[in-house]
């Protein structure tokens, strides 16, 4: 097998990597307690660095996957019977959450607009008083149906063109990354509501029914925050699975 | 400080130990980078034994707030700004998270019975087409209003007792620890909905609006299912922190 593909950027492929050797302790039958092959097994099998074997091993340990006896090797951790698919405590955009779980979506851009950032905003965003954002509204729609409604706010000093001169359909994390701002991790909150009353009447989603809320704050790899997202996903149709230790 | 109190378990030192380093980072103001203080300063601080101080340094090198450069210590990373507090991803009993909430609930059991494992929770806990299970329906209650309606599923090879016999207006995770099976992680997944009819028309609970339902199961330290739970969480009442990365 090999992990030779176009890749977006290294994160990907790390955890690209991830999934594979997992999927591999599962195709060789690796019980809790059993040791993973060695590092230049596993390089050669993946044909991939040392450094990126070693930064997914990494992330396995950080997972509880697998744990490290100093002198010995890696072996497989009886929480690694608890891992769950897709976990929510994995940073993804909207758009790739919605492929993995088999939809096909279309972005609905409802508006786009500047404004001086509220005290909510600002705080999560950490802004100056009167600093200005840009808010962008959203639905990601299979065919007819609504399936999240997407409220997003960006500092404007961090994306500085003119609002008209940009495609706001695709990803915002792709965006950002263009303006060499990729997110890389998020702090969120999560409950169950309603969609807001205006919402609702403007777009007749009176069936949207109990939404399930995530409240996002998204930051780069050096800690500074660049998306406040509320994303509110039709509960009949998503589910979040996590893992508690 | 010292963390000679009264301690449930060794897991509860290390989470404590964990929140005391976390607090000492902050008050001593470390940034990212920043080192933290050497082991044998940690242990004399904190007066307890090196063991466990390195399990809560690792618990805290697997929450991402401090990484180790080999042969040079333990710093603060980045990431650690991420943290939140009270994570979902922190295994804990409705009880406790109700409690650090703010809450004194009061427990009112619905109903306790015994019955043959449906489909669903058969594959949850693992057990035989026929096994029994108890079935535990309660409503954690702040004085008149509900906040939690709690659904249970025990094997009842687990818990051999007279039901009668119980008090099930307690803790059950502190009922499965003096049955020897005290829960210790859980895979969960969250979703928004309604509260199911039955349970809204039976309780008078048609005011409880939009849910949020974690659907839990709950494992020995040696990964034997031993509960499979549906909480329904009052929406207005809740929300669930977590990072992801």
């Amino acid at each position: 097998m090999s992990l030779i593909t176009p890749l977006r950027d290294e994160r990907t492929l790390v955890l690209k990597l991830r999934d594979a050797i997992t999927a591999l302790i599962d195709e060789q039958g690796l019980k809790p307690g059993d040791q993973l092959p060695t590092e230049a097994e596993l390089t050669r099998k993946f044909q991939i660095s040392r450094p990126a074997l070693r930064e997914a091993l990494k992330l396995m340990e950080q997972d509880g996957a697998i744990y490290v006896k100093h002198g010995k090797g890696r072996f497989v951790s009886a929480a690694a019977a608890l891992q769950v698919e897709r976990p929510i405590t994995c940073f993804e955009s909207v758009t790739d959450m919605l492929h993995k779980s088999g939809y096909r979506p279309t972005n609905r851009v409802l508006s786009i607009s500047e404004e001086v950032a509220s005290d909510e905003v600002r705080e999560a965003l950490r802004l100056e008083q009167g600093a200005r954002v840009i808010r962008l509204e959203r639905l990601r729609m299979q065919g007819d149906e609504v399936l999240v409604y997407c409220l997003d706010y960006i500092p404007r000093s961090v994306i500085p063109d003119r609002l008209y001169d940009i495609d706001w359909s695709g990803s915002v994390l792709d965006l950002l990354e263009r303006h060499g701002s990729r997110p890389r991790m998020s702090t969120a909150v999560a409950t169950s509501t309603l969609l807001p009353n205006d919402v609702s009447e403007r777009n007749d989603l009176h069936d949207f029914g109990p939404a399930f809320l995530i409240t996002e704050t998204t930051f780069t790899p050096t800690g500074i925050p660049v998306i406040f997202a509320k994303d509110y996903h039709r509960g009949s149709r998503f589910s979040f699975s996590f893992v508690r230790k």
